[in-house]
């Protein structure tokens, strides 16, 4: 078994959405196809990865580095007991990379390396949330907890579309909720928040997300109006790499804090551990596998918040896909985001993944089954073509 | 004034050397002309720029992200009070781009806003240092301390090769030196080191480099044995994030600590200043501006480290080449480094530039003078053709 070609292709976001740092209508995606020798019902079987959402396709990288060197490879060298061996994979397209700098390096091997699970799968013919239970020594979950994201500024906005949106998801079958704030003043936020509870009913229904905005004293005067209402959770309040800044909020902030989506790898994951002051049974990590190195390094990531006190169920990773449903499922998280009126065509599940009681459940389709999501499935086909 | 076009190559790096991580044989550079309609002596004022050594090329989001944005913006929003607005560059540049994820992104955007520092001085018919120190509130210096870094380990080695490596440097000028460490056992590391001691006399002229190889036993294994030669300095121990290890060798190596230079942004540095040991008067910072987002940045990054109570003596800027000497000296940084036989066409300096009595004085051609390096010239030639 070898790999026949590798392909990417950058696949803009759909929708002019933004929160308080950025417009998302620049945003692109890469989107992977590993080519095998291998020949089912007549065709070849293809892996498929994306690098999840909110950050920008990488195929500079990925063409001039990442997969130059997994064609050069000695085949014999990437596989393992099962299919193809992930963690080899990893390391054969870093060759040469020196330690440090974990950002955009880290979402172009992200997609890479899960379009190597999603080949493992669907070369036992499993979906993917089994082929990574077992490599992780766990028993895949049938279901995942599941919230909404949304709330995000528009161009024409007003607190009842924002109520609207928010009824609109518990129709849907959602019982949890986030909305952004930081993108107006807190008086308004604050408006935009209490509509929010007007539709969701409780504080502990609802998280909000600054991405990254605040510096100590807003994040402060947000935290004074917000910690009586028992939100959810408080997300991304200030840089994400400001692990001091983070330890001074949780200090002085008694709800559960939420961060870690704009961390790319172990490195960056420890200092948070080390020096942020993060809460073990209260906070929440967001860290990503499409935007970190791909599953391989994500597993060290979950191995070593294991290792400083907190439960694997405190971690609700950054990206709601399909992707990340088989990563949440198979290695027991706490839960998935869905956005579902955003990020099209890679945000959101296949119509087989039945969402209710707050709860989505994978279907059964071998690999992450990106196939079986409508509009996606031109992109793939286009990909692989 | 307006820019015309913005154009960008990569070119390899030239020789097989490597370290205790990498080979750097793959490496390579992005160059970047930024072309303006300034016509002096018949031909437009065009501004180069480069993204240091050690890395890679950025090609992709150079040409996906930054230059779009700047080619799109409003001409007269990127102006200053004298010639371009090297921060409006650089916040137009990474427009819609989130925080965190200081990477590959750090060094496309390096190569680019230094380009328009060489277009600035151009444009004041000065050398870059000039207009530099002027940016800063400073009075440039007229000549920079300078070392040899070399030491690499090659395919074929041997102790009398390194030992007559140094003494070439001396020939050529230097009195203090740097090898690399941690490619070879510590027994044989320490022979290298003893024989690098031998060409140069004192251990005060000798700083070793384990590229961010070492855990805490293999660091303290080798500062154990190291402490008593009193070396310059004892670089990038542990891996670049990990400042927990670093503080731990810090509290236990009594010697100079240098690092930083797998550090490319404010926020990262905010992190080693709080959290890695750092002690002001003795350790060492190699933050590039190359690699961190351009000389905006760097310069919030040295005002960082002042106002943590180092002087802005202990910064001695990875890679070596004409547009660091011109940060050294305009900003009155500690000193550069020099690679006198390797990272051609990049590394090294021009043949006006006087090195002598461990000094290096740069000379006065407008900009950084990267016209006036034969062996990169025709790159440049290339990309304004």
């Amino acid at each position: 078994m070898k790999i026949v070609d590798i392909r990417q292709i950058s696949v803009p976001l759909e929708g002019a959405v933004s929160n308080a740092v950025v417009s998302f209508a620049e945003h692109d995606v890469s989107l992977v196809a590993v080519i095998t020798d291998v020949i089912r019902a007549g065709k070849p079987v293809v892996g498929y990865g994306f690098n999840s959402i909110g950050r920008f396709a990488q195929s500079g990288i990925l063409r001039d580095r990442l997969i130059p060197r997994l064609l050069s490879a000695d085949p014999a060298s990437l596989l393992g007991a099962q299919g193809f061996d992930c963690e080899a994979v990893a390391r054969t397209a870093l060759r040469n990379e020196k330690p440090g700098g974990h950002g955009d390096r880290a979402a172009a091997l992200g997609a890479l390396e899960l379009a190597f699970w999603d080949l493992n799968a669907k070369l036992a013919d499993e979906p993917a949330y089994a082929t990574i239970g077992r490599a992780f020594g766990r028993t895949p979950s049938d279901k995942a907890a599941v919230y909404a994201a949304g709330g995000y500024y528009y161009p024409e906005d007003g607190l009842d579309r924002l109520k609207a949106e928010l009824e609109g998801y518990i129709a849907a079958g959602f019982d949890a909720f986030k909305i952004k704030i930081g993108g107006a003043s807190l008086a308004d936020d604050m408006k935009r928040i209490q509509a929010a509870l007007q539709a969701c009913g409780t504080g502990a229904r609802l998280a909000v997300d600054a991405n990254g905005r605040f510096d100590f004293d807003t994040a402060m005067a947000y935290g004074r109006e917000i910690e009586p209402l028992g939100l959810r959770w408080y997300e991304e309040i200030g840089d994400p790499l400001d692990y001091a800044l983070n330890a001074k909020i949780s200090a002085n902030y008694a709800g559960a804090i939420a961060t870690g989506e704009n961390l790319f790898s172990t490195a960056d994951v420890r200092n948070l551990l080390n020096f942020a002051g993060m809460r073990p049974g209260k906070d929440i990590f967001q860290m990503d596998a499409g935007l970190s190195y791909g599953l391989t390094e994500f597993g060290r990531i979950i191995a070593l918040m294991e290792a400083h006190g907190f439960d694997r169920a405190a971690s609700y990773p950054h990206g709601g896909h399909l992707i990340n449903l088989h990563i949440v499922t198979g290695m027991n998280l706490g839960g998935c985001e869905a956005y579902p009126t955003v990020f099209q065509p890679f945000g959101g599940y296949s119509p087989q993944c039945e969402i209710g009681g707050g709860f989505i459940r994978p279907a059964d389709h071998p690999g992450f089954g990106l196939e079986a999501k409508p509009n996606l499935k031109p992109h793939l086909d286009k990909i692989s073509a």
